[in-house]
């Protein structure tokens, strides 16, 4: 119903990643319970999802409906939810840094393209001194890579720790530290050493990275939107058939992404915060409701920072420039642009270090994609 | 998916809520059809709703496929979608209200019958002077009765304005005031007089007296948590066969309610914050990305308040208190409960005015009850 | 340090604001100790206010070395220090209602001068449908009044509970209950019936209105700085000699008080949502930090207001504009701006009920004034 | 006058920042002012750090009638005040750091000598099955741990771009990214290749790791503050004389500092927020409101996680543990402890890896310390 949730198709699907969460621990338990639940999503009842308290004894009773194989034994509810949730997050930066590889691509090409652009630079509003257009651009990219390095240092942590993080319940395997390293075999993902029920950084820092992701982005757009609007028409959002119209204005074309993925940006702090507040609550072996305050939060931070991305890798592609606007505007305004150094000389001469720094992000953005 | 979600059935149905808001522009329009849609909740395709930015636009396309009469001319895509909000708005906050009765008459009952249960009162988590268990359900009842006044208040307009908050397209009826307020009269809604697709008031004052509810109930299940801890035992949560069960600990009985409203009292605070955010950020006559930042917190405030006064009814009506207990204890800790006064006299000699004050809050709950 | 910090001198005095309260008491108490506490402050040992965790103790010890009645004797720290909160609450509301009142004149006449200057309606940042400066300034000032309405619905209560809020220790007066009254009547508080240790409605209804009071202001101020880019420069921020100036650039002149208050705007809502987190976790009989963390939250929402206020005030009476700018802009985009009525007609033919909606809003404003 | 702020000590002396800044510049235009501004605050008019819309202005005036020297010229506000707040910051995240330090040996402690001290584990309120405190204990570190990593990932970049981000004045120098290292390297701060006026992430990650060393400090003083309950009193905050008195109940030894630490994280969430909604506002080449937003919410984060990390480094070091309280406690609920096992065995035996998580987490800590 959302403009764009479509575009995070799955991202939030608890119970297919708790099924699967499941089927990693029944293998470390012996069991191979995978092909009797492929393609499973149960349905819970509701009602016994709040009984519980958290959708994960449904899940098991369903489970345990379906196949005749130990599951579950030693785990405890947080571990299967904690996992899952780890693994839907895991999926949606995977999703997320794919676009980020976009969006860098395409602000890589326009900084690149537009370094001789000279535009009116703009400080609190007012025209300043002359900047460039592909240095706009490449501080939009610098910003996203700043987001990537970000996503790429995020490691993804197994839970398991059982009743209240001893573990005390893994007795049916002979070592439950192997179980547990075991268990983040299976999906992949890291086991930390210790159960984390109560230490919420691998949720915060995700959480702080999708942020930062959306803070980038908003930035973008916020530009986009600022520099399309038509008294400036430096730049305009691409068009697509049958997108931004409006309901009764048919000349009408709307920056649909761009006002969305602002929109997002307004959004994500606050999503943001709430996990951080979740994770200085999660007292005693686990919290009496900071715990259960954090999954909304963080599942819709997932999507919101997977729709973000989408729409801004598509605006970036799409982004239509018009040089032709800004050196018009510029020169219009060169008596401005120029009074810091007394209004003489030209404007291709006082653009300053733009060049290198255009260079430098470039730089930075190739050698990020060697690393990859 | 979320424990408790199945509490707001219905609260977030924008898309009928957007039908009856054009039944009722249908009706000011001169055609009645109603009949034509009852139950008509149509599928909008995610691509489109994005693509205009909002679901007005697809809505809007399936209703003329539907129905034959002029439909929506005059109106714009807020006027739809902010009017459906505010539909759905007052449907919650009634839903809201009748909980917050419930709680208020369970507290009430509370207060009164438990003004002579002598407790331990608790500053800063250490023992302090005597109160009684009847003073500390009033204190409940009371912020209640604040939320009550807040959500009482609450007015619900109608959003009328066309394109751009002039209703010039409304030229279809002679008098495009009258058809404004007809379109509020159609759904019981007011009309404010002017649109005010920029002056989120209306929205704020929701949220905030949502947010208030969720206050108010956070800190009384807060409470109840804190009071039911083993170590106290001074209340429990009313049991429900198959409530607060443990997947891996038959003896365990969790409050699983208060837990869940605490949970809600956490989130709350973001989502009314970003409502004001929101209402800072609406700029021109219809703004970049705000308007949209909007929808989502509203309808996640809607249903964390249903959600929350919901349970927290279901707790109040069964919390089980122990005032043998409370006495018990409060006797062992004479020497500190009395110490102010010198560690003398009794503890039911050191009440003050408690028992006035149980008085006051219930005169006002009743008074409240009258004035309904 | 902070831009505009001396606007709001003495708004964050608490120390002084402590000795008002206890004076106040003290004459509760049947001493009148005004005059040698007259124009002092203390110094309070902050090693001291940290050891009692609030600053009330050490400001008793301070009041009972320059006094020789009895001072305190029957409250609690945290009577003194809330019912001061208040105190400074209810000066800095006054402060900011003034500023309003003179935020309402000047958007009021600007509204009344330009219902006539046509200019362009923005939607999503794109021209919609034309509109009038005129109703422009009305929502602005319609949203000032609704800001309005909720400051002056404010109600400030004196805070008198003792220990745990049973008044358990007021014997000294024969009539508690009747002492709580007179407190509250010596300082032109209203006495609520009981204490609000835990019930935090009061300060969380005031951080309400002052965050709608910033939204007010906030979209105002992004009004005027988009409004007055260059590129639009429709309006601009009055000229003050040495205001706006740039280290470095002559011909800057920045919007500083636009800039500001729409800073602000950015700020408010955090600061109210601490306030609502506080009010949740008000648990026991008093709260073991969620007290401490609302006094920096109240105390910097204070501030934000009065200053954002006088800042608004001063932007309102001396905003500059060029309905001239505005009409050629409309005039050279009137087939976008006419295209919804199939781009015939003149741009001052499709305003619909604009003016109507300006008479409206000045109805409301000079109605508010008589009811002042 | 908030409790502990004395503890940040000079935490938030911008102007001070602000003259180092652009003593350091100087240098880099070849002249050493330093012996001319040692010690020298000056202050700064309010009105006028008003008209400038920030405090830069007037310093570089006072500045320059103090010293003959060139100085600021080719700098911009911001280049100032953005590496003046990170100058602050570093200083700020060390004393952090240092207390971390002093915790998390504090910690180390109480995980080594109690890992035999056997206790109730508490989920959701209720016993679940038996601990050890040193588990708990390691768990905090752990958290700390976390925070440590954090802390020590940050970097500190100089802010130098001029106007608008170009260094086009720079021209002084001959050759201005030369300039702009050396101007780094006169501080000892990073010069990142290019300025960073509208991408924050050098904010926010700083914001984010002061965040997430307050919830890791939250959690350590939320736990010691339930189990500091005198129902519970398995733990107690030491004491200090003259600390955690009551004005009036001679007996009250309340958890001050665990109150406070408790307190400082309710509130750092929401100003981590701050800073990420101004990063996603950063527009333009410098934005109008976004970036003067940031400075109150990054000073105040700065001194919150100052004064929290000291306090809670007391709280650490004087930690009381009761051991024998805890075996009572779990021994009198052993039905309940075991009954996940089937009520058999004792609890020392259904420990399961308790002991090897305090290993592996002393262990972290021993390692973190070889590495400093």
């Amino acid at each position: 119903m959302l403009p764009g949730s479509h575009r995070a198709d799955g991202v939030g699907d608890l119970t297919r990643a708790m099924v699967r969460v499941e089927v990693a621990w029944a293998r470390v338990l012996g069991s191979d319970i995978e092909a009797e639940v492929r393609d499973w999503t149960p349905e819970l009842d509701p009602v016994e999802v709040e009984a519980a308290g958290n959708p994960v004894l449904p899940l098991v009773s369903a489970l345990r409906s379906r196949v005749s194989a130990t599951v579950h034994t030693g785990l405890t509810s947080q571990d299967v939810l904690d996992t899952a949730l780890v693994l839907l997050a895991r999926d949606a930066v995977a999703r997320v840094r794919a676009d980020l590889t976009r969006i860098a691509r395409a602000l890589g090409r326009l900084a690149d393209e537009h370094r001789g652009s000279v535009m009116a630079g703009r400080t609190l509003t007012q025209h300043a001194v002359p900047i460039t257009f592909g240095l706009k651009a490449a501080r939009w990219l610098d910003s996203v890579l700043d987001a990537v390095t970000d996503v790429d240092r995020l490691r993804y942590p197994v839970q398991c720790g059982g009743a209240a993080g001893t573990l005390s319940r893994a007795a049916l395997s002979a070592d439950p530290l192997e179980a547990a390293a075991a268990f983040a075999r299976e999906l992949d993902l890291v086991w930390p050493g210790l159960p984390w029920h109560t230490q919420r950084a691998p949720i915060t820092r995700i959480g702080d990275a999708l942020v930062r992701v959306c803070d980038a982005l908003g930035v973008f757009a916020a530009d986009v939107l600022t520099l399309g609007r038509p008294e400036i028409a430096e730049v305009r959002e691409g068009a697509e058939p049958g997108r931004g119209g409006s309901s009764t204005m048919p000349h009408k074309q709307n920056p649909v992404l761009a006002v969305l993925v602002n929109s997002a940006s307004l959004r994500a702090p606050g999503l943001g915060a709430q996990l951080h507040l979740c994770a200085a609550r999660a007292v005693d072996e686990r919290p009496d409701g900071a715990w259960h305050a954090e999954w909304p939060a963080l599942l819709g931070l997932l999507e919101l920072g997977v729709v973000a991305a989408s729409q801004a890798a598509e605006l970036a592609e799409g982004l239509r420039v018009f040089p032709d606007v800004m050196a018009r505007r510029a020169e219009a305004a060169a008596g401005d642009l120029l009074a810091e150094r007394g209004g003489e000389g030209d404007l291709a001469g006082y653009l300053g270090a733009a060049d290198a720094f255009v260079d430098r992000v470039l730089e930075r953005w190739r050698g990020g994609q060697d690393g990859d």
